[in-house]
């Protein structure tokens, strides 16, 4: 019998999520894999499990069902329209496995009992494995007053310590889990946290996904850069709606967003003007439109532009990466990788451990360690 | 004393030459070389000749003096103000390189005239080495009816058998130059031609620089490619002006430009849907802007596009590659390499003897070759 | 009881036809008139005919059911998903007024036999009035050799004197019909034509709705007119698929629409510089995307640049310039206008009888109209 | 002897002042006067003044002579080279003419040292009028305490009690000046300024010129209101640098520039979501890029989207239209208009005293009141 492997989810029933779960169902019915990037060739024989191996659940604090939110998905064009007929039976199955949030009392104990949920989870399942992976709305940052696992471990007796992130990091790790943050919040950035991961023999990667404007950013900036093009200037305003959209309404949502995305630009081109917009407007829905302007120099200092309009579905680009990250988070559960997994930066805005942001040299480091065994 | 280098360049009066040449000269002046990859720090150490040892001349059909088209070119905003007065002997010095094109006869006593004419700037100028470059006017596509060299040495007796630019690479070889090509005309393409540089142990490489357009396409097209992103359509529409955009008004010249263009994306990506338009409007001068419009999928079939618009001045991006591959060539020279320069890549809409498009790639690969002595 | 008003539509199940008829039947189901233009407040008590006294029918060569292409509309995202379940009576009553284009034999048999059909959906449907609107695909230009009615009745006798489209005027005018062509085919072009209208004391209007590109130029030229600066180059590429797009990729079609496009901006701002291009893309199925790029000049000869891009969806775009047609045609039937109808340029291309081709100017110029009474 | 009119300008040696007086002379020595909307031949045989008539001074606080200013715009691009060469006796004479604004004190006796300023710049040119224009930089908002002239008649022996451009308002009132504001500060926002200008019995106009993004929304927005397409979403990112790039940087600054921005978009449309951004970015020079994003739906509620890319230069931009005000405020002097200029409106994104935004509208009104005498 093969082995399944569990694909737990911080935000569950969110856009991410819900899309994720969909799709995952929906390629079990033969829509092909497009955007989901361990499927291609490249990537065939490296021992990655089969994509219908994974199995899904999670955390979340609301409790709309998973089919109301593909409905919602489907009407705004997310998901395709009879879609949801098809996979009426998978997304009963994931709705099972979603387990309502606790809240409040001192955080060692909410660890305890979410560790316990994960737990829970692989044994019903009968799962080998799970990964946790974080695709809920973006906190914004916080500052954990701790810096080692031993002085976490006891200011955990009290509450508001750790955001929500890093509680469900803490979770995972408990549980025996990979942990992988899709977004920018503070999860596995306190030094502390990272030393709890260590000290349980267990990976961790992110973080903040790069689906869209600064996936684009990570190969035009290494053009300019190749070619000896001084860039002087860097401007960006994204739109977008949608749930993801009301959450970066909130500048101090905004700001932790805005922090991952400028991070690469600069360690790509050194210092360069221009701000990054990220605006909240309602009737974009699930859609998002960025648009960027660079203006550079060509010989002699002649000013040139460049303008870029990307119009994307965040959902839809991040959901197959989501499958990808759990694939290959598995597969450095398998090889006993322990602590930060850089190799996994081609998927990210802000990599951990890593300073490179070059997505084609990205893109060779992951092929290379996929295939490293 | 340092040694000196020569380049040799078809088309010395046009846009692109004259930009190189007075840029050139203003780098010895000072100005910081902007465009030029030769002399990223990576670069460095690596055997190739400083810049200031290059020394120009050229064939050209016109008789317009330098200084003339320097004055043309920076009321176009191409050259920076003040500049001629800066390089008004530099300029003098290539105008006494320049040779006004022969015409007419039999193509072998052609390639003969023009071969002893390379020589004979070699000689004066004490160079230790000569690089031809062809920066002419894009030609239309042309039928060469012979498959070798030997064919070749024979049919040159009657005139037309050749295409100006093929007479140009065969005058470039009789004088033991190296010979590289900046356009899409037919020059090296023909089979016979080659075999020609081969006997006399020469390097040759090109074809189409890529400077504006096609150069974005190459970063664009591997993310779509790395990311699983099918491309349905990609639909591109350049605007120029100038001498290069009226000679593309012709659509037999036209012609030439869009298969090299084209290659590219379908060795990249596959068959893709979408035309490229190439406008002559004259109002737009020296500039030129591209606007592309790529149709992709997301995961499940969602449509998303991604549009960019660049706004660049050809000849100013152009002739700091003209300064790169006339020392690359050198390099090649010294190292005694003969045939293609496949690992000029990096530099070409129409990489010949490679089907490697992808920018990222091409750099790589062109650094190795030129770290590799 | 209420009068009704027949619409009968040369081309009844093609895109436009479909969304017109759908999109009518929404409306009496309470989805609000968007681009409704005669639903605006300032036409509101000018004896315009209300929406729900419209009743359809017409002429086309294919028999696929309205109900199946509605379904296609649907799937890409022209209609609203769902609509489809709330309109299937008024689809039934629809289809059973459109007959299938009868073919060959003289020309002045089958415009009889089609007056006879319009004639029968009149008396069937107990209409007050018939108002005939082609929204067949684009035909080539066509020369028509005869300059008088009277010659063109003898004309009639043989096969081919006419194009379809005009061949569907003269049906319409012979059923006492008001005529609007909707496409820039040749239908009313022809003097024979016009006077055969006169003649029969009908008004007839036309040529090409403005939907999109045109649309917007035809409020940003008047800008720079207003504003006093000389534009040098307007350039602007058009991307579309579906059944447009194919017929448009025929040369011939492309041409009777670029001839129609390129009018207005002739007559707005001079001879100015820059192509426009249609190109089919299959995949952009039912949407088209427009970029413009303008070339002015501000203060002192400064060279300045306006770029827009239009993603619409044409026949959603279309669908209710139809309906405001229709409403305005049944008006001028009831006032006794006789000949063409310059007052409806707004929503043209290439506005009958009319140089006027600026939008506000349009706009006032219909408003006055609608309320002359 | 013709009679000749002064122009007296707050913010003498900025851009838009230099730009104006070193284009004005241009205009003599026959460069074509493209943006100046009064030279249309639609404004010929108004009674408007020559452009020739007109004569420059001003106030500043900087010293930086006009020559020097001139000389940074010609390198920037602004004006062409080769100008300030010709224009060598004008600048000279415009010089003389510009007084350093005197500092400190009781607001009433500054009041009194300007329009002294201006009474001797007329006395000294022979100046038949004097029509007073504010180009200075954009001021924060301010809050004016007093709400009657008589009010603050008493208030100006305090300091501070106004804004530089209110007192700039007064100085040109008392000295029997014309007024208009070209920027968005608060100068004749005031009741009590109004109510003073109206005792002299003089006219003033504003605010905020239109030059680049406002002005195409404004031709924009009545597109969508005249087609019946709703528009849900208005969203815009302006970038430049300069001066007037640093002065908006400060965000107090913008605020006056965003709030007047804001105003047509809303009154023509009605409640639309998205935010405008103004960002400062210092490589841009003299240039700014706007672009807009417009989302809105069609027939039955199909969404689509209008995106534009501005380019241009503002200076370049703003100073025919400073010679357009110059002509008409003189104008307005003559026929002993008093009060509020609201035929104006053609000029500005907050036009005093009036609603109407729609750009061809407001051009018919400017084109009735000067043509109605």
């Amino acid at each position: 019998m093969t082995r399944r492997v569990g694909v737990w989810l911080f935000g569950a029933r969110g856009s991410v999520a819900t899309t994720t779960i969909a799709g995952a169902a929906a390629l079990h019915h033969g829509i092909p894999p497009a955007g989901v990037v361990t499927e291609l060739p490249a990537f065939a024989g490296t021992g990655l499990i089969p994509l219908d191996a994974l199995v899904f659940g999670g955390h979340d604090v609301v409790e709309t069902p998973l089919a109301k939110q593909v409905e919602r998905l489907t009407s705004g064009g997310v998901l395709p329209p009879g879609l949801d007929r098809l996979i009426t039976a998978d997304l009963a199955e994931a709705e099972r496995n979603i387990v309502v949030l606790p809240a409040g009392g001192p955080q060692n104990e909410l660890i305890g009992r979410m560790a316990e949920d994960i737990r829970a989870f692989r044994l019903r399942n009968d799962l080998s494995q799970v990964v946790a992976i974080n695709v809920a709305s973006t906190e914004a940052p916080y500052d954990v007053p701790v810096t080692s696992a031993a002085e976490l471990r006891e200011a955990l007796a009290l509450p508001d310590v750790l955001p929500a992130s890093s509680v469900g990091a803490l979770a995972a790790f408990e549980a025996g889990a990979a942990y992988v943050d899709f977004t920018p919040s503070t999860s596995i950035r306190p030094a502390a946290v990272r030393e709890w991961a260590v000290e349980k023999g267990l990976p961790y990667g992110g973080q903040d996904a790069k689906t869209g404007e600064t996936l684009v950013k990570s190969v035009l900036a290494p053009m300019f850069a190749a070619r000896a093009l001084p860039v002087h200037a860097w401007s960006g305003t994204n739109l977008l709606g949608g749930g993801d959209g009301a959450t970066l309404a909130d500048p101090r949502a905004a700001e932790s967003k805005s922090i991952s995305k400028e991070r690469g630009l600069a360690e790509m081109l050194g210092e360069v003007a221009g701000d990054v917009h990220i605006d909240y407007v309602d009737p974009m829905g699930d859609w998002k439109t960025a648009w960027d302007h660079v203006l550079f120099s060509g010989f002699l200092g002649v000013r040139m532009t460049l303008q870029f309009t990307w119009q994307g579905c965040d959902s839809a680009l991040a959901a197959p990466l989501v499958l990808d990250l759990a694939r290959l988070s598995a597969l450095a559960l398998d090889r006993g990788h322990v602590g930060a997994m850089p190799f996994l930066g081609f998927y990210f805005k802000d990599p951990i451990e890593s300073t490179e942001h070059a997505l084609p040299r990205q893109y060779d480091e992951l092929l290379r360690w996929t295939r490293s065994c």
